[in-house]
């Protein structure tokens, strides 16, 4: 077998073999494949797709080239949740001490922002003193002691999947729905998981605009981790506008804990409601979603769910003060309104745009190698279906750099639709694939 | 510009500009675009193709990233011949010494043979003392004096081609049109030339099996041209059999002498007499085919030819003696008959087979490095359509290894097929493009 035959098989509309996808893999961590054949392999992939069996192969063997957990030792069903990343997505935050409070190990891997997405390690870097970055014994640790970690990704956890990933990133074959697949679910099987529920956004604020093509993830998400023998379940949730009413790390950050205490907005209250119980059914700890929902509720109300976080934060050394003392969290320097040029109800507010205004005033980054404020961001004071008067307040920026604000605010602006008739409301939770 | 944006926009359908194919061509021959992008870019061509105006822009870089001839000091219409390839595809030598001995300048520049397909500088070399690795003012030189010249590929020409070829040879991106067609293209137009005229084969000799194919192949390269300022024809010639009856270095030498002495076979003959009336309308010295026809018959009969050519050997370094005594080029020390088992008419004649058999007894290469055999090779004494009686002569195989025998004389006897009825016959040349 030579590289060569491998992409022709591919290019030619063929099903890849197991052995043929595990010598692509292994060809790409140990060399023997060239760059230039796997991108070659790649974009073939990008043009042909992949079949069920291949994306499950193809995710094994990248799950195979590094080191996976084994958390057999710790008597708990071990589930996670993984979101495909939007603007204001801050479920995790909400979710892991949820879950972990009712009886679940949740060994969580999560990324950094990038772009108009923000990311689950900035929001947790903005706690002083949080490491996320543990060796693999130090987090296996803090799940034994707490329930819950959260982590980056290693350097020993699939390592084909961060070398295709950056060959992908070059090459213009980052949005194949097999690649994408394989890629978050390597990650994740790595963790050792008994369970597994996947957020699938869709919406301007996505990386997946087009309700189709997240549709066509989220099965080829839930078709692996039945492959793998996972209870996997996926929610396509909508992100034309941002989740809950926080976009940036600190600010995100409190909403979260507002949540936990059963204050937080509607609309990501009841996302996490939903994560969480989709989370116990597919962990094994309830029969049923509508059982499940009525035990989160019940976490909402007891208080349980922001003394887990509490644990979490000690254990993984950041100030578990900052629970009853927002204070203590990085604050902007100033708040600036955003009012309201004309009365009526917001009918659009586009994701992407309010996650670009954030990102301006330094809440997330343009490349990779930037730093990000922890600090400012936006909070929406107005969402879509919402009156408004004129003079009214749609948002409030917070920002330390006066000379970011005037093009975030303008990019806010333009962000909000008003219009002089209320209009439908889109659900949040779209559908389930399982 | 970054190069993921430019293959993006391929992937996605687009049509590239020129600017982006400058971008390309450039980076690659720099180092700006690294291999696996120049690889991703080239499976997104292969998958989406290119239009003509890409085609030709993507040829006119390649040629322009090397050194072009400038041939305009010698006062004759420069007018080349490019065959896609064959089996016993011998006519260059043939029509090179007719087409200079009828006005017209020829400055060839050929490849090497390559599994079932021969190569025009195998066949030269194996003429004692012939030089194919010219200096392009040598080139200049011979082409002043004789009025042809043959020559490899020099490093000077179209340097972006060797690159793309060597990428493409290892990414399984060799079968495409467009590329294929810019590759021909930018390599011949480097020649300096007025007029161009195809030979694109088609059949199991042939590197285009279907007649789809290479219609599709004629019209890109014939688009090219035109696009170029070259009168350019392409005749679509069949490559089902071998063409003449001689398949292999010295031997096919041979057979070209006898053909220009007006001794040679039918096919052969007429094919020759055809590119080379092509050639002479393209470059403007016949106004019609039919007229240029009878020039090349009267040149046939006059001899013209083989002093041509016999000029033309002595001016590269060759023995000019082999051209009336063929005892001084090499000879296989074994002659095999293979005889026929049954009688009936040859339906039959896998060019690729015998191509095949021929690289076995080592006049082809499997790998590039290989060496070759100039002596050995197969005369083919039935052809399709032939009748043949049992026990009569189907070929000869020229050999010197006897190890070698058996298998080639295995594969040879496989191309052979024979029925009873008298097949009708394919024509030799199929189809005009211009």
């Amino acid at each position: 077998m030579r590289p060569q035959d491998v992409i022709r098989h591919k290019r030619d509309g063929g099903e890849l073999t197991r052995d043929e996808i595990a010598y692509f893999v292994r060809g790409v961590t140990s060399g023997e494949w060239a760059d230039y054949q796997a991108s070659a392999l790649l974009m073939a992939i990008f043009w042909r797709g992949m079949s069920e069996a291949e994306r499950l192969a193809l995710t094994e063997e990248m799950l195979h080239s590094g080191r996976t957990l084994d958390l057999s030792e710790i008597p708990k069903p071990k589930v996670d949740k993984h979101s495909t990343g939007g603007v204001g997505d801050k479920t995790s935050l909400v979710i892991a001490p949820l879950a972990a409070a009712l009886g679940l190990c949740v060994p969580m891997i999560s990324g950094r922002g990038l772009g108009h997405t923000g990311g689950t390690l900035d929001k947790l870097e903005s706690i002083p003193g949080y490491r996320v970055r543990l060796s693999l014994d130090e987090f296996r640790d803090v799940l034994k002691r707490v329930g819950m970690a959260m982590i980056g990704q290693t350097e020993e956890i699939a390592p084909a999947d961060r070398k295709l990933y950056a060959l992908r990133d070059v090459t213009a074959t980052v949005e194949s729905i097999p690649l994408i697949a394989a890629s978050i679910m390597s990650k994740k099987l790595a963790e050792g998981l008994n369970g597994l529920v996947l957020d699938v956004k869709v919406g301007s604020g996505a990386f997946m605009k087009r309700p189709k093509e997240a549709r066509a993830l989220a099965e080829a998400l839930v078709g692996i981790g039945r492959g793998a023998g996972v209870r996997t379940v996926a929610l396509l949730t909508d992100m034309d506008q941002p989740l809950g009413n926080a976009v940036g790390n600190a600010l995100e950050v409190i909403e979260c804990l507002e949540t936990l205490r059963g204050r937080g907005p509607k609309d990501l209250t009841s996302l996490c409601i939903e994560l969480t119980a989709r989370m116990l059914v597919v962990g094994g700890l309830s029969d049923t979603v509508e059982a499940a929902r009525s035990l989160v509720r019940a976490c909402l109300q007891s208080g349980a769910g922001v003394e887990k976080f509490r644990q979490s934060i000690e254990a993984q050394g950041g100030d578990p003060a900052i629970v009853d003392d927002y204070d203590r969290l990085p604050r902007a320097a100033r708040i600036e309104e955003l009012l309201s040029e004309e009365g009526g109800y917001v009918t659009k507010l586009d994701a992407e745009r309010v996650g670009v205004a954030s990102m301006m005033l330094g809440a997330g980054r343009v490349r990779v190698e930037d730093q990000i404020d922890p600090a400012v961001g936006i909070v929406l004071n107005k969402k879509i279906g919402d009156r408004v008067d004129r003079g009214e307040v749609l948002a409030r920026i917070y920002y330390n750099d006066p000379a970011r604000l005037e093009e975030a605010r303008a990019t806010l602006r333009e962000a909000f639709r008003l219009a002089s008739e209320r209009p439908r409301r889109a659900p949040l939770i779209k559908e389930a694939f399982e």
